[in-house]
């Protein structure tokens, strides 16, 4: 058994990674780590985890890495994350962090987007970005994941068909997202007040937001060429799921055609996710919807080819797809287990 | 044209006092008092009054009074509001209170349940509780009203016409009671966060809500009778709206008759209430449902007698004619204006 | 390998119950029986199956009985159920059925409440009554059970404990139950519609629920005496969850205390539900929440005693410990597997 | 006073349509007309209209029109609505119609689209497109309106004055646009089932909405050249309220200057609305929330020029600036009233 510990465990994302942990035969819990709490138990932070789980929570500030654990998932902030994570790797442990201080291969985009200077050089620059359907064979070898954004993994797996055969202009895309309220965190703010975001719709972070030079960062090393986005989140009264329609701009044809048509494209990501356990391909005229992936690890996607655009729409659940399904199907893969256990 | 204050502007109710008064041809805001805010004009906190009221909210702090007002909505919290009321009472500024500050004949009873010590001892003696289907004469004669809470006008005027004919036993009553989650205020807590209140019911201060003691020295008061509730309110996820299911238990029969049938209860309401504006007594066997009412001032009531109870239930907006459409309506009365003006 | 089958597939509940028993390590579901459908694939019904059961579905208009299962679950309408029961059970296929229809023992107060006659009177009189808590020995023991509706089995957990021990007036109860809209089944009606749901509450069949007669008989059976209870349900805007909101009349203390106390009521509870593995009791003043129990086969059950009642709150998912996780707990304990098996 | 009909009473604009009429200090409802109905009086069909509108509910399958009426606002669905509106302009009843049948300038567009003959050529020569903010002159002389769509209302406002000075490229302009559940209708379908729409969102009609055309047939015979876009709608869980979230490429700048510029841009609408009652536009980084809108006949409008696009977000309530409030905002125009008259 795979003893794993998570630290930050009173994030939204630790409750759902505790729940597919609790299911994997392979994995046992045995540490909880927090930043600060007055509830002792993580059962009395989320009541869900009552008779599952009552591990207490043990404060991390002394920064003491606990002897009992061989995988650390990460769940703290941006910046305070990698503070918490060379402790660990320095000794031997396998970590997951959620957060975005080790998705970057460039130091210094990390550091204009997250204004802070990054102190763990070592682990940004060995850590592997956790997408396995992208990066699995990196994944397999290493000890430290940088665990992909929501809105990230739902753009990346929606686009990188079309930009690594080179159908669609790398420069012409935007991306319009849409998010439940999850996605915001915890914390009680304005902007979470059940009356701000019932009977509401609207865009945030409208030309800046940070998962945007992430996507294109990671897509431009991926499919060797400059990419670039236009993305506009926008937060929808659910309270998980995340869709990202996307509009790109044909450049090419494939299968031998001139230019691009709906069924091409449709074979073309039927062939090249054929294999992936966790990515579906909406067939006909289906479009995605975030009820059919919310509480699984699917992203499903489907395609449509317009007078002048290729439509792509992706649908992950935020909390798994996008954050600790996605994680655990990175210790999976990291630990030699099934890339599927506990995740079905 | 009456000039009014608001004391309090940022408040939930404060929004839709607003918007009410925007629409009520006697009467002109020319003053908004804030404790502190760092957006100096009300439609910088509520952006839906761009355009309609761009008027600066003061800070009150130093309690000085406004000249230009003949009569102020307070809708400051318990405990505070007291320390205001008498600066504009003693100008002899007709006021509307929306705490409870002002809602007991008992000063006794409200500090034992506000856990502090009344310190206007003469305002509470003489303020007036603002339910005008019961208290309509006084409420003409008063400078100043206390409010009824959202809870209270529910259960109220429910309850009132079989209790006041003396046909239920008055301390067997239970109040099931519903409500939308702006009853819980515009501050950002835990409980208030959307992925809380979203897809999610719970009961909150099981036998110990303070609006419980307000139902039954009101009812007490004017049915001369004790009367004593049990009541439970629980958090629904919606904007707005309240539904209270009232459990009594018959001890006579009406019009003649030994026990009590449905055709007279409904018979009863309907005379009971028939003149009112706001009380609308449903037909058959059609249930209130607060959608018919949110954004308004109607309380719709039903009744259906059963083998052993008699079954009350009641809707308003918990906004409207459980705050603001109620403080209209008493501002109205109290300047004798046409009772429905604004509000329809 | 248990071959399980499941007629009248199309069903909310037969959704949950396939995912259920797609993690069930000892079950494999072999038939998928409809009434009449234009989608021959599961998947195309309900899209999220996708890739995890890709299984056509059959009509079953001939009644022909497919060969290949050992149990099936029946999740038909009352009425129609009965037509389809004797077919499997007269072959020696265990039935769990989640209509009305094998659910009482008495013929009369079936038809009397279903307005239909019961077809088959020799199932009636042999089914047990599927809640586990209360007759775990004899489903042990049966071929045929008749599944819990969802408000009946949060009311029964609620009450049993102090039915059995006579502490209550077990004929002077107010059950206030609010549930989710899945309650209402799939059928696009006027009252399903969102925007009818959606901000609104609303009671409805008040006084003649037919969950009404289940609870009461079920209880009197196991209690051995006759419970009397006043049922009001209400249509909540959210998807699933189950809250029960339970008035009730002290009569006797426990524990050699001549009233009943708070901590005693408390110590009942944990003791007798003590062993069960989906009955969690909670602590202090603690509230059940429908969040903490959706997509889990959990009953979370409060008590609290007030000056003149005792109330009872009790949370499920109507869809899971009110339908298809009980089916499979039932499952479990008929087929000798281990009772949480698939449902942690 | 102005004696108004509605002919299709029991559509969701229909219900906002009256409540918008009742505050109307020049108009009195005299007609009801529908197609047909079990329930006689339109406040049996939406109770919240009890004791404010107790109309009979006629039905017009006769097709004889009423004596009694001034103007009709015809809710009618698109190729029904053509069979009634000659009966009514043919006795010159002012009329203003819901339908797509009078918002084509080109009857071939409406017949491809519709998938039907228009029966009325001399209507749809002569009618009006009554979107005032464009054409106000045109609505002032016309006695037949055909009152935009609400997709189409929410992006033309949008994209005028960028379309009308030539900044941006009319031929590559997307528009994703998000509904509330209302929009869809009130009959009940799978797709407005409470519990598919809560908690999902999902694109629809992906490449063929109807109001497509309509926004690129206004916005080209207004601007004088060829514009087109590609738009996408989708499905939000929530009663009402449009956000369209509009990408298009700048062209060229403006006040002198040779590229765009944010504050430019924001001058620009500043400067286009400024005298318009019912369009405000956002300062600073503000984004526009649809729940500032709703209940209002307001469009509230953002731009934000990013390195390749100019983005402009619009939001309005669909069934109110989308539907019945434009129409009595058209209403207003048509006859001499002033334009606010009721609608604040």
């Amino acid at each position: 058994m795979l003893k794993v510990g998570i630290i930050g465990a009173t994030a939204y994302t630790s409750l759902e990674l505790i729940k597919i942990l609790l299911r994997h035969p392979e994995v046992k819990i045995t540490y909880l780590g927090v930043r600060r709490t007055d509830r002792p138990k993580i059962s009395d932070i989320f009541p869900a985890l009552k008779g599952l789980l009552d591990l207490p929570c043990e404060t991390i500030e002394q920064k003491e890495i606990p002897g009992n654990i061989d995988l650390a998932f990460i769940t703290l902030p941006p910046t305070i994350s990698m503070q918490y994570v060379p402790l660990f790797t320095g000794k031997g442990i396998k970590v997951i962090d959620f957060s975005a201080d080790y998705r970057f291969r460039d130091k210094s985009l990390y550091e204009k987007w997250y204004k802070a200077q990054h102190t763990d050089s070592k682990g940004i620059e060995t850590a592997v970005y956790g997408l396995p359907e992208l990066f699995r064979e990196q994944i397999k070898k290493t000890n430290l994941v940088g665990n992909p954004g929501c809105y990230t993994t739902a753009t990346i797996l929606a686009l990188a068909p079309l930009l690594l055969k080179g159908l669609i202009f790398s420069e012409d895309i935007i991306v319009d997202a849409k998010s439940g309220v999850s996605g915001r965190g915890r914390e009680p703010k304005e902007d979470t007040h059940y009356c701000e975001c019932n009977e509401n719709i609207e865009a945030y972070s409208v030309g800046g937001h940070r998962h945007s030079p992430e996507i294109e960062h990671i897509l431009s090393i991926k499919t060797h060429q400059k990419v670039s986005i236009q993305f506009v989140p926008h937060l929808i009264p659910m309270n998980r799921g995340i869709l990202c329609t996307i509009y790109a701009k044909p450049k090419a044809g494939v299968y031998g055609r001139s230019s691009l048509h709906d069924d091409d494209v449709h074979k073309l990501y039927k062939e090249f996710y054929g294999k992936e356990p966790f990515v579906r391909i909406k067939e006909g005229n289906e479009m995605p919807k975030t009820k059919d992936v919310i509480f699984t690890n699917f992203c499903d996607i489907a395609t449509k080819v317009t007078e002048n655009r290729i439509i792509i729409l992706s649908v992950i659940d935020n909390l798994i797809k996008g954050a600790s399904g996605q994680a655990v199907q990175n210790m999976n893969v990291m630990c030699g287990f099934d890339e599927k256990m506990g995740l079905l």
